[in-house]
């Protein structure tokens, strides 16, 4: 490209690139040798994912020192770019005063989120030392599920009365450009008596209107708007089948709440989508690799020494069968193939059904149409991988009855396992327990005792055709 | 609540819940009996939700009946309901200049991601039905990689010259108002000759101004603007940063090519989490399960035969020690056990991997710290778990060596497990090959047949303990 260019704000690379270590290793002696505005600026001179890298890379006290020397308003732009596992632990260490400097600083969803996830004796020492109006409000706000409109709402919103003219709610706003700004605002909307959502108002409505006409005559009435403790996959609805940037929220009495927006909602989804990608690979909180080794090693334990009781579980059924498999040592090779492939089939149902739960296409109620579909591919994929592998059996032992065995055990617990996988998000999301957490463990101990004892059960009937 | 509510359009639960196949079967008949009009009428009736169910569960022929008998931007709302996979085949069955003619009524990014999806043919076809001019614009966009801002674009922009003034462009919102409200800006762009991008013009920095103003005496000069290659992990910390709801796109020369929204990467985050929690469970290509039986098995082989091989080949490793195991027949029970829990340690570290990656706090050149991080966490989980899988060894062939073979081999083969996890997808990323779906079975793979040796091998060291 010749000619010059609009600027672009990503990496300027005009300053040697720096690892996360070295530039923590350059905060951490300012924190100790530096002044306020030297820390200030350096922090200003990084890219916003730099010195959230560093920062994380800071040990803890070094963290608290430079977020209590920073003025409230950086520290909370630089908490809201670290990832929140972090943000948390920062808030919890700092002395409340301090936190609840930061805090005010923040968006109110965001303040809100913090809040939840703090340890109940943290949050309230950090909430008494807010204004007691703000300290309730934002107690309320953090109380709702962070997967409802109360949880992704926003409480800054712009209303005015019904009898405001076009002139009034103009001077307003020029009175007020800063916050107005800040707010990137394109609706505002109109409140009778006790804040009861009345309408809604476009912002480019105003642009073709007088100065004398009034919000109650400009706004759109009886204005699209949900209830605070509409769910998630609702609002996901909602903005699928809706143009809208944002949608007012309302409680009892249609009281106006605040505003969910569509990217607070796509967000949400994509957090959601991320956490059930590592919930189900078995991160049970979230890890990153700069906490402490042994608090990395505890939560790894928590869902390993699930995983091991349960296997142990699992292969007692092969315990059972010693005689047998004394007598045919080949089917040894067999177990861990056949305890995989039917982890792998049920997986895969697992993963349809919650793309189809997510998706709105299954209700949790059809347990009987899922069946049905996944038994035919059950039987399809069962009999291709048992042909499979019952052929490298009849190839291994030179025996085609061990070629059976394993064909026949395989073939079938294929189709356990894609029936239980598939039903397990079905029946797990309607009890409230998270699918993509307890399906892998539930689904792979039942398809191992199944599948060991399909295979062993079989060997042991057909011994005098294998031994 | 007592009092009247603002409408929310959710559920209306005033007609009885039909199921979708009691919906697809009225849908059915309509096709085959009904006029256009009552087909028309009966979408409009459902939910659009329910009616993308219904179109799901349709068969083949009866939705392209349906969809040519609607008006092209009718069935382009229905198509953008339904689930990707079932719109482009839709598309594709569709004769060319009906799906052109719905394709038309679609917004551009959309356009493009279904021409980008469907066999070369089959997108020549449709857009030989198109304006040449149109044909060109979105077989351009459609070349763009999905996940640069090129791919997420949307080239709807409104864009003004600089001499036009405040009274001009009203003017001219005015009397396109239904087009603008369609496009629900907050942005118009100013452009110099060659369309190149000069400023960007806040709509309601218009409300404060005189109607003599010029969009280039309001605009804001040398406007950020991202580059039409930036990469989805750019423009998600570009947002990060900027509280900006959309972005300019610039090609050569600086030339004004579209905007990409917040909303529309915040969406290609969440479909990319919900993608590699699929691949990660084995489904490479989306599946529903209203597709024909047969493609779903075939989709679901495709990855289940490369699996099996893989675990044929790791089951070798047992075969090579066939004597050991036939002198010490305990060891047979505890093989599926090595395999799956190294495999549950592999897959944690991969999950960590992927995460640091996406929240940009690993590059895949930091292999070294990585391995750092992963090793002390893998030497004290695998003591803990070998510790325990050796008390159950020693239990159950009442022989402490033979606890000590599991519990060396367990936890020798959780540090291989976390180190190999652990550095899968820093590698694959930068091969360019998806980590999601490519790190589990090679993971499982080199885990098992590490595992595999571990214990056989020590075992025929210990033979004469064990026997």
């Amino acid at each position: 490209m010749d000619t010059p260019q609009p600027e672009t704000t990503l990496p300027p690379e005009d300053r040697p690139a720096e690892s996360a270590e070295q530039l923590a290793e350059e905060l951490s002696e300012l924190v100790r040798t530096g002044g306020d505005d030297d820390l200030s600026q350096y922090i200003e001179w990084l890219e916003p994912r730099e010195a959230a890298r560093a920062v994380c890379e800071l040990s803890d006290e070094d963290e608290v020192r430079l977020l209590e020397r920073l003025v409230p308003q950086q520290a909370s732009d630089l908490l809201i770019d670290v990832p929140e596992v972090e943000a948390i632990e920062a808030v919890a260490a700092l002395p409340p005063e301090t936190s609840a400097a930061i805090l005010q600083q923040m968006p109110s969803n965001k303040q809100a989120d913090l809040v939840a996830a703090l340890a109940e004796e943290d949050a309230d020492a950090i909430l008494a030392e807010m204004n007691p109006t703000e300290a309730i409000k934002l107690q309320q706000l953090a109380s709702y599920d962070p997967d409802t409109a109360g949880g992704l709402m926003q409480t800054e919103v712009v209303a005015f009365r019904e009898n405001s003219t076009v002139e009034q709610i103009l001077e307003r706003m020029r009175g007020d450009a800063g916050r107005f700004r800040q707010l990137d605002i394109q609706y505002a909307y109109v409140v009778a008596r006790g804040r009861k959502l009345v309408g809604v108002l476009r912002l480019r409505d105003l642009l073709l209107a007088d100065d004398t006409a009034t919000a109650g005559e400009l706004m759109i009435e009886d204005p699209i708007a949900l209830d605070v403790e509409t769910p998630i996959a609702e609002l996901d609805e909602f903005f699928d089948d809706h143009a809208f940037l944002g949608v007012p929220v309302v409680g009892a009495e249609g009281r106006l709440l605040g505003v969910v927006t569509r990217a607070a909602v796509d967000e949400q989804g994509q957090s959601n989508a991320e956490r059930d990608y590592r919930r189900a690979m078995g991160v049970v909180q979230e890890e990153i690799r700069t906490m402490p080794t042994l608090k990395r090693s505890r939560l790894r334990l928590s869902w390993l020494s699930v995983n091991i009781l349960l296997n142990v579980v699992a292969a007692s059924v092969i315990a059972g069968f010693q005689s047998t498999l004394e007598q045919v040592i080949a089917l040894a090779v067999f177990l861990p193939i056949i305890s995989d492939m039917s982890g792998c089939s049920g997986n895969q149902a697992v993963a349809v059904s919650m793309r189809e739960l997510s998706l709105g296409l299954i209700e949790p109620r059809e347990l009987w149409r899922v069946w049905r579909k996944e038994a035919t591919v059950g039987v399809l994929n069962g009999l291709a991988l048992g042909a499979l592998l019952g052929a490298v059996g009849w190839w291994y032992a030179g025996n085609p009855w061990l070629g059976l065995v394993v064909a026949v055990a395989l073939g079938a617990n294929t189709v356990v396992a894609v029936l239980i996988g598939s039903s397990l998000p079905l029946i797990l999301k309607a009890r409230g327990v998270d699918p993509a957490l307890a399906s892998g463990p539930i689904l792979t101990t039942v398809t191992d005792m199944c599948g060991f004892f399909l295979v062993l059960g079989l060997a042991t009937l057909m011994l005098s055709y294998l031994a």
